[in-house]
């Protein structure tokens, strides 16, 4: 199927029926129907053909959601456009891209006028929101295109996004998304539910993101009605979450435990319609998770997958939560097990499976692996070779199927001839009653060519020494695991996932030395 | 996805979950799981590459949807056979596919047995539930193959099942559906719904018939559980419903038709599970549309499809049955609007889309068709010219976008160079009060071509003439369009879906005449 098939589906069986709201503001299906026949429209009169690139640079919005559906129809492609990157990034990404079109929200248009020198290919700025020189206000831009009845037959091997790869490591890279991939992973994990027409899917995960692309994506294949967030705020999510009638969200677990945390009477109020919140991007410890069940009282679910998969590969089910609050609390350590039709290995580095137990790379296969990276044939091949999706993540199978996504393989530390894995160091140090958030790095050393480095963020009001830092790793870890050094920071950098980004950190340590990575 | 993908992930997740029920015998998901590994493993034990085929000869069972799933994994194409055809006509198709392996049940040995000679391509015939000389016991080949860890990659666009069309006109053509193409189906049909784990689905239409079969994969898709009626008796049917917990089901309506006429306490009865009744094949009778829903008071669907397009097409669904009886009743005569992800026109001979109320031929779009006939390439480029399946229906659309199936192409007769459409004429017959049954023909006339002929069954102790039923038609129907003779007979052939085999009803008509039907 086609993105925007299943939009034309509900908008004729439901029309009257909700696809989104935002801030009071309401779009029913019939109405996003014709409202992205109307932006297609709108593609064509400004030349766009199949396969030409738009850069779409938005927080989550109803036009967002229409963009997407709109592009889909006639077979442009959306480049979402992470908005918490640099101008000089966005310029970077827009001219690989070779997107004709620029489309973005008030809040962007300065940013984006101080790189457009560089941005040569685009033909067009739209503006949403605004009036601005030197933009065509989108409202304008709308009204302009002739009315038309779109007829181009967008087949499901067309692409439907081209969505830069979160770059912890090196240049983004555009992955190529198929409408088949993406419609085949709506199908594979909605075998996991019971969808419901009209259920609330609360959205504040970001639209640029495969999380918010994609739960947008399933929430209107089911029939059910977004509500959309711009921005974060845990009040503003308790508050929806309680009185707006959600039944699901998505949320990484530092926004569970933002809501938990800054919102005093969370836990007196009552959620009745809520089934289940969705996480990513990392485990959740097991305290945050108790009180958050305690709280929500609903289902607990964690998802992983990144945006070469369009996004699901694995869930850690409500059962599998239950299982882990029971006797097996180790088992939220896991991001569970492949979503129907998903084949999962860990392989070593001539690709060979490893028995259970055995750390390595994880790969995956199935019908939502992206087509590629765009103009970049060897790394397409690299990433994609044997026909298995090579994650870049470093991780560990038990003998029940699930999977512990223990780092990036590019993360991991040679140190002496040994590898240790970042992680394995990071969970000893999570326990230090004085640190309240640590990441560990491999810097150079003239003897063993990488040794170990703790960076750690003290809890407010807690003292701690280098010493003790090193002492209290001291029987809990391998002598070639230790930190040989800590350094204490006020924060770690971190992607809008919420992973640290290890390169960056790693950069000041670094500058002037070659690092090598396994399998590079 | 293949079609295994879904029972692996739901044999996982809820493996003590019934996936089929029959006769007091049930089979859980890991067990049927792990009962189709078996069966994969006896397949590639007795030789079978990806693409070979088996022909399976059985009425519905729980071995009949295991060796489906089976086949799935190991890319073996089963080749269901029609148990109602004659034992030359299984040769026929036998030897079209070419196939290596039969599987049979107990009522059909000795039948086969009368054709064996015919059946060079076959090297091993398997019975199920029976011993006999010259066949393999099914439990002693299934226990003959060595354990083997089944490691076959079967891709999603590998061929699932090769299926004969009941053949209305000449003779059977082996349809090509491949997993994509039905798994397509299944996530495109399931958006009408709010699937349940654990749902009952009652399976009486028959497995060889993409009806039966397609059902079958769609309760399973879902987490759902089966529960396989061998033979249809109406009372069977109505106790089922009512005491075993059944949430849906599929039928014909002449099927819907007995339960509401032998099962005499059938309106008595609570049908407490029981959210809807699918039916498919021809329209439903207002009356006994209207008698259904207050006995059974569940939902009421109809699809339309084909063999050809995985099974289905359109839905008319429960909320146009509603708005029928509410004020629209001939939309009970219409076949509904297409599913998500499938488009349908009406076009005349030369493939130009005609204006709505105008009759043609109906054509659909969408990833559910089949890949072609096999070995017929000229028909199938025929069938599925500028990618449209030509479905050989002849139909016409509403402003609303309802099709309505009018007849098939060939079955048009053109009288004096007028079209005339049988069905038109037998809906008039239909309202005859003497009339139980009726179905219209062209027969040869020097004059006019054809002239129109109806055959008729009186109802048991009705008395009617000839010259009666003519007037009858004068003043509801045109001139051209008024039968010039009708024949008396006790009962019309029909094929195991229930539609009049027009064919064979001509064939003592035009022995020695060539007919010229549209489009050939």
């Amino acid at each position: 199927m086609r993105l925007h098939d299943a939009l034309d589906y509900h908008a004729r069986e439901r029309g009257d029926a909700d696809l989104a709201v935002q801030d009071g503001r309401r779009i029913s299906y019939r109405q996003a129907q014709a409202a992205t026949e109307r932006i297609a429209a709108a593609l064509i009169d400004a030349g766009l053909a199949p396969g030409d690139r738009m850069a779409v640079l938005s927080k989550n919005s109803i036009e967002y959601v229409l963009l997407y559906y709109a592009a889909s129809r006639v077979g442009v492609v959306p480049v979402p456009l992470n908005y918490r990157l640099a101008p000089a990034e966005w310029a970077w990404i827009v001219n690989d891209a070779g997107a004709r079109l620029l489309i973005a929200t008030a809040d962007y248009l300065a940013a984006v006028d101080g790189v457009r020198a560089g941005l040569g290919s685009v033909e067009r700025f739209v503006a949403v929101g605004a009036v601005a020189e030197g933009w065509t206000p989108w409202e304008a831009w709308l009204a302009a295109a002739p009315a038309t009845t779109v007829d181009r037959v967008i087949g499901d091997d067309h692409v439907l996004y081209q969505m830069y790869t979160s770059g912890t490591t090196g240049r983004p890279k555009g992955a190529l998304l198929t409408h088949r991939a993406v419609t085949s992973n709506l199908a594979q994990f909605a075998l996991a539910f019971e969808p419901r027409f009209g259920e609330r899917w609360l959205v504040v995960v970001p639209m640029y993101h495969a999380s918010g692309a994609v739960t947008s994506f399933a929430a209107i294949n089911g029939g059910g009605c977004l509500d959309i967030h711009r921005d974060f705020s845990p009040a503003a999510v308790v508050r929806a979450l309680a009185e707006e009638g959600i039944g699901r969200t998505s949320l990484v677990p530092a926004m569970i435990q933002a809501c938990l945390l800054a919102v005093p009477d969370a836990a007196e109020r009552a959620y009745p319609s809520l089934r289940f919140i969705a996480y990513g991007a990392s485990p959740i410890a097991e305290g945050t998770l108790r009180r958050a069940m305690a709280t929500f009282k609903c289902d607990f679910l964690q998802a992983y997958g990144m945006t070469e998969t369009s996004a699901v590969l694995t869930y850690l089910l409500p059962a599998d939560h239950a299982r882990a609050l029971a006797d097996k609390p180790g088992l939220l350590l896991s991001a569970g097990r492949p979503i129907a039709g998903t084949e999962l290995r860990i392989v070593d580095e001539q690709d060979r499976p490893v028995p259970n137990g055995t750390i390595g790379e994880i790969v995956a296969r199935g019908p939502q692996l992206m087509q590629g990276y765009w103009n970049r044939p060897q790394e397409s091949a690299e990433a994609l070779r044997g026909g298995w999706m090579h994650t870049g993540d470093a991780g560990v199978l038990d003998d029940e199927g699930y999977v512990y996504v223990q780092d990036r393989v590019r993360d991991m530390i040679v140190s002496g001839g040994e590898n240790v894995y970042p992680r394995v160091v990071e969970d000893v140090l999570f326990e230090h009653p004085a640190l309240a958030d640590a990441a560990v790095i491999g810097v150079p050393d003239p003897t063993w060519g990488e040794t170990i480095k703790a960076v750690v963020v003290l809890r407010p009001g807690a003292r701690c020494s280098e010493a003790e830092v090193i002492e209290f790793c001291r029987g809990r870890l391998g002598g070639f695991e230790r930190p040989r050094s800590v350094d204490f920071v006020e924060t770690l950098p971190r992607n809008p996932s919420g992973k640290v980004l290890k390169r960056v950190l790693r950069e000041q340590y670094w500058s002037g030395h070659a690092r090598r990575v396994a399998g590079a």
